[in-house]
């Protein structure tokens, strides 16, 4: 394994790309320019947020393999801001020298939900329960299986590939193809885990967050950190956390998402092996940032401080239902008033129900002040046509 | 006078343009990122920090009417990052409509050290007397105004046209230009004021900082915030600052650097109409900073908020005496590993001895771990070759 070489020790700026160019691509290349690295972008559209804030644009297909490819030789290292990306395309270039964050059998294992629920199963990490269905046929006979939430294996994103199913007449709105079956369970809480780790295997972890979710579109509507957990659910969390990505055998960064049961039990959702929205307020809420601590991983610096300068919430700020078409922000003037809040708008020129326009962080050493501004931004920050 | 159209009123990006494509045209950039704009950059050197990080670079020189005119015709606004800029570019464009910040003549009076004395004399802002010399004649004549500080008229930055005049034989080293002769004053403090002023003529005081300054060079050390100022001479500089920018009429951020005397009177050294170094700590330390305001008023927002999260003390790295060359940074994995501290570093390929190559911020309440830090930051991170 070739290790990072730290720009202290070369004169030349090590060579870093970004497969996908959305708004976690803009923020990391924010976090970029504090450091002197030579940053590379492809994304299929040139106006995409990432797109002018980075030295190379590649107008390009990141599932394409000659696409990655091509894009890929002669960087010192890649990371991915979506899991939907060539595999086969990385794997040539990590054989070939270049180091992929995270590595490609991770990616391999996360993009498939079959494969992530196998994953968790052969590692002891606690999940709920779950039958795999190859097709709907399979899928008819689990009626004695529900609840449950089927989850296509391979495309899935943001809401879209999970389907809740309550009773028989749901099961027609199962996937027709290769899924997951997941035992639904009585959900306390839903809180994620970011952990950093770095080439020599040292890791990182951040307060675990607190979730909540929009119920119709699936999306984040906003998370508090830190979580208010028990010490020992505290311990808990955090030695699942350590268990995922260690198992893993890579080096990056991971938000591992997980549900906390009504009897107390901490049980794995889902990982991503990437910068996530579940992370966006470390930008002004803690030392490192997400941002930060994936650069230094990849630049072969010391991990970041993970610890809170202040307690936080995170916003989404999330187009708006019946709006499609270019974006006007309402409420943005009411927004930018208020005094401990910090307003990330990622620069998209249009807006459609459900798209996640921007998010706004509030920090304060008070609960209520946090949940009192953060309703306020929910309901005056408003990306409409 | 036009206003600002905020981007939640209208459905295209405004177009904001930045003369000058180092450190400080980076930082702005990074914080830009954050709202709706489309950003345009230019500067002789297409490697420049700034380059890589605006929509639009283009190669050119900031000094020359046309190239300037050229960039700025079609933009919404312009702002500069160092005052030497074609000011007849900027008096055109501003007639045809384009907003500048700060005004073309402010930019005017500031980059004329004579000018910029006779404004503050004209407002009845506390200085240190001078006189005005027109060439090495005139000033032969001055010996009985020594000790004193001899000030070229156009053209000094970052310590270059500055000479100190303490006896009869140092006249010779004055300049044999128009240039001004400022009386040498016991200096008990050195601070800053970062205002910013908007269009509508409000006003946001930062804390104000205390420095120190490195002899040799002229260039600043390291300063902390905020000063430590009796409440009496804090209200003094903040009405001093006021007065400053409120006579310019023109909406912008400013750091006006005062000294504080042996008597504890306030005087203005001078004026920077643009953001400026006494400001990096703001990044991290402050709700607001320096950046993210200049943009609030360029876009139309409300201003930020200038309070402190915590108090801070901010390193500059500058290039080690003796190394010029394609640059190392020694000392990086131990400075990265501080864990209350921020690390810039702008990118710059080469270093050469005085040359700003990056920043640090340490953000404590505790004033000894400041303190402790930095010092532990300026001793560890050299730039070298």
């Amino acid at each position: 394994m070739q290790q990072p070489s730290s720009s202290g020790e070369s004169g030349t700026l090590p060579r870093v790309g970004i497969l996908g160019g959305g708004q976690l691509g803009r923020m990391l290349l924010q976090a970029a320019a504090n450091y002197p690295v030579e940053t590379f972008v492809m994304e299929n559209d040139s106006e995409c947020p990432a797109a002018h804030l980075c030295h190379h644009f590649t107008k390009g297909d990141i599932t394409d393999f000659q696409a990655v490819y091509n894009f890929g030789k002669g960087l010192d290292a890649i990371t991915i801001e979506i899991e939907h990306v060539n595999l086969e395309a990385l794997e040539k270039l990590e054989a070939e020298g270049v180091r992929i964050y995270p590595k490609p059998p991770v990616l391999k294992t996360i993009k498939n939900k079959i494969l992530q629920k196998q994953y968790y199963q052969q590692h002891q990490i606690p999940a709920s329960g779950f039958i795999i269905t190859n097709n709907r046929a399979e899928l008819e006979k689990q009626e004695g299986f529900l609840p449950a939430v089927h989850k296509i294996g391979e495309g899935g994103y943001d809401g879209r590939g999970v389907q809740l199913l309550k009773k028989k007449d749901d099961l027609a709105l199962g996937f027709d193809a290769p899924a997951v079956l997941e035992k639904m369970i009585p959900i306390d809480k839903e809180i994620a885990q970011m952990i950093a780790i770095n080439e020599k295997g040292e890791t990182a972890l951040y307060p675990p967050v607190e979730m909540l979710f929009n119920p119709d579109l699936n999306l984040l509507d906003y998370q508090l950190c830190p979580a208010e957990l028990s010490t020992q659910t505290l311990y808990v969390v955090e030695a699942i956390a350590l268990t995922v990505v260690r198992n893993f055998k890579s080096p990056g960064i991971f938000a591992v998402e997980m549900f906390i049961d009504k009897k107390g039990n901490v049980l794995v959702n889902e990982t991503a092996p990437r910068v996530h929205n579940s992370g966006h307020h470390t930008i002004e809420a803690h030392y490192s940032s997400q941002f930060d601590m994936l650069w230094r991983i990849m630049l072969g610096y010391p991990l970041g401080n993970t610890d809170a300068i202040l307690p936080s919430i995170m916003v989404n700020i999330i187009g708006a239902p019946g709006h499609t078409g270019e974006v006007k922000y309402e409420g943005l003037e009411e927004t930018l008033k208020i005094e401990n809040a910090f307003v990330h708008l990622y620069g998209k020129k249009h807006t459609k129900p459900g798209r996640k326009m921007g998010h706004v962080t509030i920090i304060s050493k008070e609960k209520q002040e946090l949940l009192h501004q953060s309703n306020k931004v929910k309901r005056t920050l408003l990306p409409r046509t």
